[in-house]
């Protein structure tokens, strides 16, 4: 961040650095989008400040996959017509958004918040791991066990190693542990997959 | 826009609406938004939210200049210490901003609000020329008469054109006007110029 321009107004300049704090947006653009903002009809703002204001107080994680919902458990946790014996597990709820665009999924998710990332001091017990394995043992309990574990981590080092840490945890629990097909290009990120190379991969799924 | 996804929360997909409504958000970043801020401690959102809020009602124009203020006139337009008889003729608040941080101009300013651009249905009328006129007039009236205005609208052709208008609007009325030196990449935008380029340009201005 550059030193505050003492020729901006306050509430110009706070605006600014609110903005300049989100990922992706440095000073520049946040003096832009702030300007463009005093410009534009009012309610362009005050749609923006009621949308972020309501974002937490309505949204929550649902209590069984933990994506992110507004209703618990979310739409596809209670949605029948969906495979509950095929849990895909991933490591954002953007993930479960790119996966649904690709209309290859029926079955329901888990979401990790996360991957093991020793660098970042991020260990199992950050994850949503232990609710993954409570839910497999539940659903053995109840007779209805999961069959397949699809583990849909990013393709990169940290994604590999927590897919591997959830293999090893689960081999013996569950019938069939998969990872997507490497239909996706090593490095890269799983949202910003196309739904065409998503369809691949997950028609492309191997065993453990 | 693609359709909206029928899997994410409605409180995260109106927020996902609003910031792709601003200029440069596409709707892939505008969900890594959303989803950064899902994640992110609640003052985050907050905070934005309230300086979005704050921004329409706290600022206004300068009577004087037209630049974005709290208070009117403008910090620069109350400061005795600036040259009050060369005013820099700039398109946006924005260019204000850029000219102060080269600290090379110690005059005052005069914001437009735009470019006469008839292809986007923009005349003189729409910008504060008008207002410009009767500052250089009343000026004469005081006493203390505008001694020059510098032209500072961008090296474009809408910017070129713009300048020329108020050059034949203003000769004989100023004892001079002048364009910024033609250090400035033809076709850029003055607000990313750097400092340097911009003092250059400052100083090897040349009378029209």
């Amino acid at each position: 961040m550059p030193a505050p321009n003492k020729m901006l107004p306050p509430s110009v300049q706070r605006l600014i650095e609110a903005f300049a704090r989100l990922p992706g947006i440095g000073p520049k653009s946040a003096s832009r989008l702030a300007y463009y903002l005093l410009r534009a009809p009012a309610d362009v703002s005050l749609e923006l400040a009621d949308a972020l204001r309501d974002l937490k107080s309505l949204t929550r994680l649902c209590s069984v996959c933990y994506n992110v919902t507004e209703a618990d458990p979310c739409e596809i946790c209670r949605d029948p017509a969906r495979d509950h014996g095929v849990i895909c597990v991933v490591e954002e709820p953007l993930d479960v958004a790119a996966i649904e665009r690709s209309r290859s999924f029926n079955g329901v998710y888990h979401v990790l918040h996360g991957v093991i990332s020793p660098m970042n001091g991020v260990g199992p017990d950050e994850l949503r791991l232990r609710e993954l394995l409570t839910r497999v043992e539940k659903s053995r309990a109840t007779g209805r066990p999961i069959r397949e574990i699809i583990l849909a981590t990013n393709p990169t080092l940290e994604g590999e190693n927590t897919a591997s840490f959830i293999h090893r945890k689960l081999a013996g629990d569950v019938l069939r542990i998969t990872r997507l097909a490497r239909g996706l290009p090593v490095g890269g990120d799983l949202e910003y997959a196309d739904e065409i190379t998503l369809s691949r991969a997950l028609e492309g799924r191997q065993p453990l």
